[in-house]
């Protein structure tokens, strides 16, 4: 039973509009290795070894093994049959089984995993059959394209055939809604467009998931990408719907919204509360009415992103400056060395000038004003407090610091004037500070700063360098974790534990189809 | 579906015959830790550590373990909850369960296990738990006293907490049938009984298993040892006829019946033919009809065992000698420089006596009396060409092989005359043959011989000096293999992988219940 916290009816709503999932059937292609090469991506490529149906013709003894390549990027339940052969089973069967998004997965040993997330997202199974024949339905979810069967043990009088080894794909986004792109498109485009589709189909599920591998849930910065991604590609206007509902409904005592939900084993939110996600749900509100006008929804859910605006104002110190902390306070990216405030000064006015457009569609005439006024007072605040007219940057926090983030969320939230935009974004390039973008989360923002600021060629550009050397690194989804100079770079200790099909990195969709067609 | 063999309508009634499986269930009793001790048997010892309660109300974090003990040795299914504490669950929960019936498998790490028995049989989990707070009901059934619990992998977030961890216990030997001892028995010797009782109990299930750890089914020499005990116990004659049955049901094409059967998914031998084994359908049958005057039964089933009779006599040469082979035909004991041919000669003298005994009760006379003249042939020759008169005892084989096992067969055979038979048995302690008893299924061959004898005492003492001895060593349940002077000797390269409830050592309460009451 959900918990009845005020926005009860909010959650039973957001019940109401759980998806339907289409399911299709995959099949693995062929048998694969795995080879340790120092040329390739993160240091591993696959190699084709067999036909699939040479590895359900042979039989198998302990330690034996077999990787299969199912393709392309999955995400589904796993079953296959396993017999005996040879005498009769006269002991059980220990089979592990292993699921990989990408080679590393395969190539490397997850017990010699020492990341700071758990390991228990990397997808392995031990399993023990007693009585075989027998139909394995493994009951979890798996994200893979690489499937790694290695028989532990048998015994000394049988050995194990497999067959029929199949997956039962999910998604709730139905690519018969996808409009084609139109002819005409430079093939990288198009294949760019192709696999972020992919992205965002396989992390749809009964949320908007972040990862399918991990950590398979709703976070609201994700969701915000998502959603703009969906209008321009699967529609699911319900399951954004559904989202920001289970947001809204979760809300903690006073109102604040969680940076997370877990939808298990009954919708609850995290503890987890950071400045720039709780925003965000006024600008994903602002986003989804712009894209259905669902006057309705919005009213319904227009208090929870007040109640965000209004916690937001809270931070706000007399100068009109977001107060800094040093504890994990607002995301904006992982990067180490950058420092928040001036972003998160950003993101407020950013997410203001759309709950003002709310307000005006709501008739919230005197909201409206006071947030003209809000959004006036930080404006002039950060121009006066945050910009160093020497360096020609926006710095932030009491250290001074230096980064992308602060320059382009001040572009995306229109601080400077329009030229003065353009002549920022400009600067970047040509005097980088050293604080750089980290995820493909802040490079969508760059990338969407420089179409607003109308240079597309730029934006373009950066787009191939940075989805497009992904994709020629191997990317079937794109990935949470991404540096084109540090590619076994991770946030997190290991290569293994990043997602490899990530909700942050489906836009480039998104931009081809807003921006370019 | 059964195979359509001759013997399918054999098969049915063995399977009308699945008995009731009475449940219980059981709780932990305390929690332990696991010693290392070079004075304790095979090094380790259990030192109680705390209440379960202390447990149940702490929680774990990655990397923390404990040790339940439940107090006895028992068969069943485990369940318990486990919920998350502190933070909400992030990622999912990664345990690993040990069960173990001795403190070797709560103290050594199966990983390292390197015997030639499949590693299988070591009853170990890893399991992932997606979502929390779960019940979590364990498939598989296992054989154990103590449980492991090792949390593998939380989060950073989130502990974990369980509670309600129980087993339904299962067996189809009803205690309340066993028959209470008189009172005036020495201690150890009805502790000695109570343990053969629940060891017996905790081998039976839907057929009389050999070791409910491994190998978990039916094979025919511990059938005739458990047949006979729980004529003296249990009473589930019914269990008996199924397994007679099932033997006879699954005889391979000439009629050989297989060393032991497989219940799942459907009945069916094993390609294992053993020369004894095969034989001992025979006796069990003529136990079975002893027990019980089933004519019935007696006369469905006598096919089957004239059967095996016709193949062990197809063994025997020109001068009335069972011809050896160096391969494994015949089973007598583990030791590895026993030679089998005059056991196997003395057991198939043994098992054409009782067969002899059920021809006359089935009134089958001319058989009766064609047994009868094999059974002299056989004796005479084993008295010319395997009796040394020098030595004073049988030998076997090409290479004059002399073992304890050659000497007490025929003695149970009867071969000697009476007089001689007591004296051959005594000189077995004072110039003792170097192929010892091995097994506790040898020790009760030696034992039932001496009481046979008419060496009650030197019977008793025997078993004392044997199963006695496996109680100071802390067996809840007669094990498989015990050598009072090698404590950690396994046949099996490990003594991880014995099994500690064992069909073939549950026979102290036949013993004491046949002979000393």
């Amino acid at each position: 039973m959900p918990m009845l916290v005020p926005g009860g009816s909010l959650l039973e709503r957001a019940q109401d509009l759980l998806p339907k999932l289409y399911e299709s059937t995959i099949y693995p292609r062929e048998a694969v290795q795995v080879i340790a090469d120092e040329t390739a991506f993160q240091g591993w490529r696959m190699q084709p070894q067999s036909a699939v149906e040479d590895v359900l013709d042979r039989t198998y003894n302990s330690n034996e093994s077999f990787i299969l390549d199912f393709g392309d990027h999955h995400v589904g339940y796993v079953s296959f049959s396993v017999r005996a052969a040879g005498s009769p089973q006269d002991a059980p069967l220990r089979l592990k089984l292993v699921f990989g998004e990408m080679p590393c997965e395969m190539g490397e040993e997850f017990d010699s995993y020492n990341g700071w997330l758990s390991r228990s997202w990397l997808q392995d199974e031990v399993i023990i059959i007693d009585v075989l024949p027998q139909r394995i339905e493994l009951p979890r979810r798996y994200t893979f394209r690489y499937m790694k069967v290695i028989v532990l043990s048998t015994s000394q009088k049988y050995k194990v055939q497999f067959a029929d080894i199949q997956a039962r794909a999910v998604t709730s986004g139905n690519l018969a809604e996808v409009k084609p792109l139109p002819a005409g498109l430079p093939a990288d485009i198009a294949e760019m467009d192709r696999i972020g589709i992919r992205t965002l189909q396989n992390c749809m599920h009964t949320v908007f998931e972040d990862g399918p591998k991990r950590d398979r849930r709703l976070w609201l910065g994700d969701l915000r990408l998502q959603a703009l991604a969906n209008y321009y590609t699967f529609n699911n206007h319900d399951l954004v719907k559904r989202c920001l509902y289970l947001f809204a409904g979760l809300r903690a005592d006073q109102g604040q919204i969680s940076a997370c939900i877990f939808e298990q084993p009954e919708p609850h939110a995290d503890d987890t509360f950071l400045f720039d996600y709780s925003l965000f749900f006024a600008s994903t509100l602002y986003d989804y009415y712009n894209a259905t006008k669902d006057k309705a929804t919005a009213e319904l859910l227009w208090p929870a992103a007040k109640d965000q605006i209004r916690f937001a104002l809270e931070r706000v110190d007399d100068r009109g400056i977001v107060r800094d902390d040093p504890q994990w306070w607002c995301f904006v990216d992982w990067h180490p060395e950058l420092n928040k405030q001036a972003p998160a000064q950003a993101v407020l006015i950013y997410c203001l000038k759309r709950a003002r457009l709310l307000a005006q569609e709501l008739s919230e005439l005197e909201l409206s004003s006071m947030l003209s006024m809000e959004i006036d007072r930080l404006t002039q605040a950060a121009l006066e407090y945050l910009w160093d007219e020497n360096l020609g940057y926006f710095i932030s926090g009491e250290d001074r610091n230096l980064s992308w983030a602060s320059q382009i969320w001040m572009v995306l939230a229109e601080v400077p004037d329009k030229e003065d935009r353009a002549e920022l974004l400009d600067r970047l390039f040509i005097d980088p500070p050293t604080v750089a973008p980290m995820t493909p989360y802040m490079v969508h923002h760059l990338i969407e700063a420089l179409f607003e600021a109308g240079k597309k060629e730029k934006a373009l550009d950066e787009m191939r360098k940075y989805w497009g050397e992904m994709i020629k690194d191997g990317a079937d989804t794109f990935w949470e974790v991404y540096n084109p100079d540090d590619k076994k770079m991770s946030p997190y200790g290991s290569n293994l534990i990043n997602s490899y099909c990530h909700a942050w990195s489906c836009t480039p969709t998104y931009f081809i189809r807003k921006y370019l067609i």
